[in-house]
C-alpha cells in the first residue's frame, strides 16, 4: 500500500467555490480529516491559499469547475453569490455532486425566495412585498427597508424608507434590479442558528446564538443564547431546503416571537465561535456534511464570546497575552471595515467570560 | 495599509526544519496566528505540505536555510536530527534565530548529553556509562541496554543484554558508533511532561501524560495523569537548557520516584491530546514560543485519550462515528507501523472516557 515519494496524498479532494477566510477556515479543519481542499477563486493570492490549492479563475469558470469535477469528490460553496448554471452544468457533466444543492444555493441566494420558503414551512418573516412598481414601495407603509433580492450583504443591498418622500429616491437606487420591501421589525436582539445536515440525512444544530452588527457589519456573536425554538426553526429549514452542509439563519428575536431574516447556504461568521466553543466546529461539521460522513457532537465547550478584527489588525502580543483568548488571522492586507480575522474567548461561566472580554477590550483599546 | 492583490500577506514566517507530521500540525496551528511556515524537507510532497511551502532539500542544505534566514522572522526544528553545524551556520550569518538554541538540540541529540545535563540538574537517571571498550558493556551488570547516543527512536537504536553471553553480539551491532549502556530501571508506568518556555522566559507546562508503547513506540496517551513533581521537573530541565519552544521529556515513574529517560526538543506525539485536551495545544504554544509571543493557558478541557493510527487507516466514516472522537490524518501511504494518524478522545469523566475509549477500540476492531 506504500506509495512512491511524490505521489497524489490518500484521501479525497473537496472542491470549494470562493477562497476567503471562509474557505480558509474550512481548508484548515479538513486537512486533520484527510480531505483537501482545492478552490476556485480570482484573487491569485486569497486568504485560503494557506492551506488549499487555489484555481485562479472567476467563481463561474467553466474549465475550473470541470477541473474540480475531474478532481473532487464534492463541490461546496463559501459564499453564495456562486455562477448556479455553471455549478449545475458541472454536476451534470461530471456526476459529481454540488453540495448545498444548487437549488438550495438559488433559494439562499434570492430574499424573496428564502422568504417564501420560510413561509411555506409556517415560519414568521417580515412582512413583504415583491417590488414591481414604484406603487408597491409604499405598500407596506413606514418605515420599511427597500433590499435589492440578491447580492447584498453586509448591511449593504438595501435602504430604510422613512416615509412617503424617500420612495422616489430608493426607486432610483434600485434602478430596475429586482427587489422586495420588507416591513419594519421591532427586534429586541438579533440572533442566528446553524445546522448542519449530512448528505446521510443526519441533522444536528449548535445552540443559538446572540448577535451585535454595527453599521450593518456583525461585530460580536455569543453563544451559547437562550432561544427557545431556534434549533427547531432551524432543523424545519434544512429539512424544508433538502439542504446539505451547513446553513446559517440568521433571526429577530421579537416581542411574538422568531422572524427568519437571512439563510446563507455555508459557514458562517456567526459561527466562528465553534472552533474553540464547540465539540465540532462549523468548518470541520461542513466537510463531514458534504461527504456524507457522520456529524460531529455540537456541545458546546463552555461560554463564548467571538469578536471580530475589522479594518487593523491589532499587535498579536496584545491579544494573546488575554487570558483565554484564541486569535484567528485570516492573511488579509488591512483595509477599513475589512474582516481581517477574529478573536474567541470561552469561559467556564458568564461571569469569567464578562472579565475575558473586558481584558480582551482593554487590550485592543490600547493597541488601537 | 492596503496591498494590492498578490503581494506577500502580512504576517511573520517561521523557518521549520522538517516537514513530517509535526510540520504540518505546526503549520495548521500557526495560520490562525498569521504566521507562515516554510519548511526544509527532503521529501517533495511531505505532510507539512498540506498547509507550508515546501523547500525540497536535504535538512542541512545550506542554500535552502540560507533561503529560511533571509524570509523567516525565526528557525526551529520539527525533528532532532537535524546538522546544528549548517544550523548555527545559518545564525551566525544572517542573526535569525534558531529557536530552540543550536546548543539544547546537541544535548537533546545526545542521550549521553541528556543524562548528564539532568544529573547536573539533581534529577534521577537510570545508571549510565559511555562505551569505549567491550568491558562497559558488562560493568552496570545485567540486564543493562546498549544504546547509541545519537539517532535512535521509536525502539530502534538500541539493544538489551540479558547476560554475558549477549555483550559480544551487541559489541558487534554497535560496530564502533558512540553508546552508552545503562542499568536496568524496573518503572510501574511510562510518563512524560511537556514544557514550554517563551523567548521571553515565560515557562507553561501541561499535565503530565501516561503513555504505552508497543514494541517501542508510542500507542496511546492518557492525561492529565497524577505524576507529583513532573511539571517541576520539566521547568528545571528547559530552565537547565535555556531552551526555547516546546520541551518533551520522558520519564520512568518508578518505586523511587521520577527517573528522567529521554529529552526531545520538540513538539512531541504525547502531547498530541492537547489539540483538543487543552487550552492551548503543543503546536500553537511552540509557535509563540519560539517568536517571543506570550504563551496560551494550558489547562486540560477534560480528560483524553490519544491513540495513534499506525500502519493502516482505519474508514474516516468509522471513526467519527465514535461519539467525540477528533481524527488527524497526515496525508502518508499506509505502511506497516507508520504512524498516519491519530485520534483524541475527551470525555467531562473518566468513566466517560472509558466508555468512548471502547468505542473507538470496537471501531478500529470492526474496521480492521
Amino acid at each position: 500500500m506504500s506509495a512512491p515519494a511524490g505521489t497524489t496524498p490518500p484521501g479525497p479532494v473537496l472542491g470549494v467555490v470562493g477562497g476567503g477566510q471562509l474557505g480558509r477556515m474550512l481548508a484548515l479543519a479538513a486537512h486533520p480529516l484527510g480531505v483537501r481542499c482545492v478552490v476556485v477563486e480570482p484573487s491569485p493570492s486569497p486568504p485560503a491559499a494557506a492551506a488549499a490549492e487555489v484555481l485562479a479563475a472567476p467563481y463561474g469558470d467553466a474549465a475550473a469547475l470541470a477541473e474540480l469535477g475531474r478532481r473532487a469528490a464534492a463541490v461546496t460553496v463559501e459564499l453564495e453569490e456562486v455562477d448556479t448554471d455553471a455549478l449545475a452544468a458541472m454536476e451534470q457533466s461530471t456526476g459529481v455532486p454540488v453540495r448545498p444543492s444548487v437549488a438550495s444555493i438559488r433559494t439562499c441566494q434570492d430574499r424573496l425566495l428564502e422568504k417564501e420558503l420560510a413561509r411555506s414551512l409556517g415560519l414568521a418573516t417580515a412582512p413583504f412585498r415583491d417590488v414591481t412598481s414604484r406603487d408597491d414601495l409604499a405598500a407596506l407603509g413606514f418605515p420599511a427597508v427597500l433590499k435589492l433580492r440578491r447580492g447584498g450583504f453586509d448591511g449593504r443591498g438595501q435602504v430604510v424608507l422613512h416615509g412617503a418622500d424617500d420612495v422616489e429616491a430608493a426607486w432610483a437606487w434600485a434602478a430596475a434590479r429586482p427587489a422586495l420591501v420588507e416591513g419594519w421589525v421591532p427586534f429586541r436582539r438579533e440572533v442566528s442558528v446553524l445546522v448542519a445536515r449530512s448528505a446521510t440525512g443526519e441533522v444536528r444544530s449548535w445552540s443559538p446564538v446572540e448577535n451585535v452588527h454595527v453599521d450593518g457589519q456583525l461585530a460580536e456573536s455569543r453563544a451559547p443564547a437562550d432561544v427557545p425554538g431556534a434549533e427547531e426553526l432551524g432543523r424545519r429549514l434544512v429539512e424544508g431546503l433538502d439542504h446539505v452542509g451547513v446553513l446559517a439563519v440568521e433571526l429577530f428575536d421579537t416581542a411574538e416571537g422568531l422572524v427568519v431574516n437571512e439563510l446563507a447556504p455555508r459557514v458562517h461568521n456567526s459561527g466562528h465561535w465553534t472552533i474553540e466553543g464547540a465539540q465540532t466546529s462549523q468548518f470541520e461539521q461542513h466537510v463531514r456534511a458534504v461527504l456524507g460522513w457522520p456529524l460531529g457532537s455540537t456541545a458546546p465547550t463552555g461560554h463564548s464570546a467571538m469578536v471580530n478584527l475589522l479594518g487593523t489588525v491589532p499587535p498579536v502580543e496584545a491579544v494573546l497575552a488575554v487570558p483565554g483568548a484564541h486569535l484567528h488571522l485570516y492573511g488579509k492586507a488591512e483595509r477599513p471595515g475589512r474582516k481581517l480575522g477574529h478573536v474567541t474567548l470561552v469561559a467556564p461561566t458568564p461571569a469569567e467570560l464578562e472579565a475575558r472580554r473586558a481584558s480582551l477590550a482593554e487590550a485592543l483599546r490600547r493597541a488601537g
